[in-house]
């Protein structure tokens, strides 16, 4: 940006009749200045246009009244919603926010974070893209820039807070609807890849992806009924419309079939809605489905969809929260505040045919 | 964000045995340095931890290589996908996007703005809460920055770029199709408000909305078949999905009711979809129905929705290419794209039952 011609700060004091000095404090709003003097150099700044330089007031007052917000993809309804959040609760207290989409890289993650602290954010709020390795959040923690991480729980960063909604026990609540039901064969449509044995013995939070966690829930919860794991029921997919109408496909023309399935995620559940609708199978009769987010189009099909929601917009605004009371109070114990989800029942689940 | 105890740049100097200029010039990238030196300081800021001062950089260079973004919503699916083009474009061309939400509220927009402005963004894009006032858009471009409108043209800039779709085109084919079918009695579904007199005579395109753009095309599509506008068939709703509902449902219960109905956006259409639904209507026997974008859901119901889809990765895409592209030319002739929406026919429009 050519700055040519504009008019400097020299300008300005020249014309309020002040030193330099005097109108930078002025403009600046640090230091002391009288009232009277603040005025005599606001309006001389008004009269030429002079544009007040952000640039120079955050590095004297080491802060720059910025956020750093990453995620995957802002077109993803859930992070563009939890966004939104962050933004309502961030923007109020003065601060703007710094957007990167990683595309789910790694790399492009530790790239925008090197950035961002270069811009000198005054914190970050991340979805890790890699939760299993979250040595480069840790690294912006030790340079004083602090970090909440945002629906998923990264590996090596003990000093981040975190806000998460409870996935395992919220899968748990679906897969224990279906039971109820009285369903036995229950398929699930999923984006957690490969090691499934490892999910089904492991433990862990910290590291894995809400995909993974809500397959260890599915895995959990038949496992507590008693009901063995048929792993023939679980449809891996990637994250879109198309591999997840495959993928139920699939499942469905087994030689026996699930009599419900859940999906988990809300992406994943119009693939799968459309499969069901092109197989020909009426719901709830034949196939009762589940699925992620209280999206808009879950209530216009028909059947409506009975949903796990999630409380996407307040994951975002407490995420922000939590941010601010971060930069005010400086560094200290990593604060983890887990959210619930709720099963919305609607006329897509019913008792086997 | 406290920097106690953090190195400084003379920390670093001192550490590569070089002056504290020498330094600042290799670590900033800017003025003469050797490799030799270059590689030394590097390896002196990356043993102590040294964080690059951005916002240094940024004073010497005149460019934050950052981008202010100003929608009403990132939460609505429109302006989500639209943010994703732009972020894809600009972040290849190493700029961070400064993302604002003005919530429609042109206060909001001008203070955050000025903020940018303040915050010293190479440029904004902006989808104007209050097109038909201008003003602090013109002013931006005053103070050295460049401005690209996104979706709607603001009066009283003449200097600022655009990217815009042909709204009223496409309504004009979306009535068109109607036509062709045979309807006469064709409703819509809007929340331009109130001045429709104006909207009929009027022919300006800055200063309006989309929604009042659109509106325009159905009377002018209308007059163009030799059917007289019946202002009972239009349908004024707030931003909002029950509001759509109600709308569409007091036209539904009209003595004579439309035999297709239009809705000039997404949110107004998944409203209107459920009305007719609940109404009992058979689609498009009884009803022909046809939304805007192209939502997940608009294929998921059944019938699926004849829909007019806007390019709206590709309004974002080119609004960021607009922006750099400007940055870097510098001022001059205000450059206005206009991209096409296409009609995509699907189940939810047949011939009057």
């Amino acid at each position: 940006m050519t700055e040519r011609g504009a008019p400097s700060l020299i300008d300005v004091a020249r014309e309020a009749g002040v030193s330099t000095a005097t109108a930078g404090r002025a403009l600046g709003g640090y230091g002391k200045v009288s009232q009277r003097t603040r005025e005599r150099v606001a309006d001389a700044a008004s009269r030429l246009g002079y544009r007040t330089n952000g640039l120079a007031r955050s590095m004297i007052t080491g802060s720059t009244q910025t956020l750093g917000v990453l995620v995957s993809d802002v077109s993803n309804p859930f992070f563009a919603t939890a966004l939104r959040g962050i933004t309502d609760v961030t923007q109020q207290a003065g601060f703007e926010v710094l957007l990167s989409n990683t595309g789910g890289d790694a790399d492009a993650e530790r790239r925008a974070l090197a950035v961002m602290s270069e811009k000198r954010v005054d914190g970050v709020i991340v979805a890790p893209a890699l939760p299993s390795d979250g040595a480069h959040l840790a690294r912006a923690i030790e340079l004083s820039v602090p970090v909440v991480q945002l629906d998923r729980l990264a590996s090596g960063v003990p000093s981040a807070d975190s806000v998460t909604i409870d996935n395992e026990h919220a899968v748990a609540e679906a897969v224990g609807h279906l039971l109820e039901l009285g369903h036995r064969r229950i398929g699930v449509i999923t984006e957690a890849d490969g090691d499934i044995a490892r999910l089904r013995s492991g433990n862990r939070k910290r590291g894995l992806l809400p995909s993974a966690v809500r397959l260890r829930g599915y895995f959990s919860a038949l496992t507590e009924a008693g009901i063995p794991v048929d792993e023939s029921l679980v449809g891996v997919a990637r994250y879109d419309r198309e591999s997840a109408y495959d993928a139920t496909t699939r499942l469905l023309e087994l030689t026996e079939p699930p009599t419900a399935m859940l999906c988990t995620d809300n992406v994943l559940a119009s693939g799968a809605y459309r499969a069901a609708q092109d197989k020909g199978l009426r719901m709830p009769d034949d196939l009762s489905l589940i699925g992620f987010d209280d999206e808009p189009w879950t209530t216009l099909v028909r059947p409506g969809l009975t949903i796990v929601e999630q409380p996407t917009y307040e994951l975002g605004a407490q995420a922000g929260r939590q941010l601010l009371d971060r930069i005010e109070r400086g560094p200290g114990r990593a604060r983890h505040v887990q959210l619930k989800a709720k099963l919305v029942a609607r006329d897509s689940t019913a008792p086997p045919g």
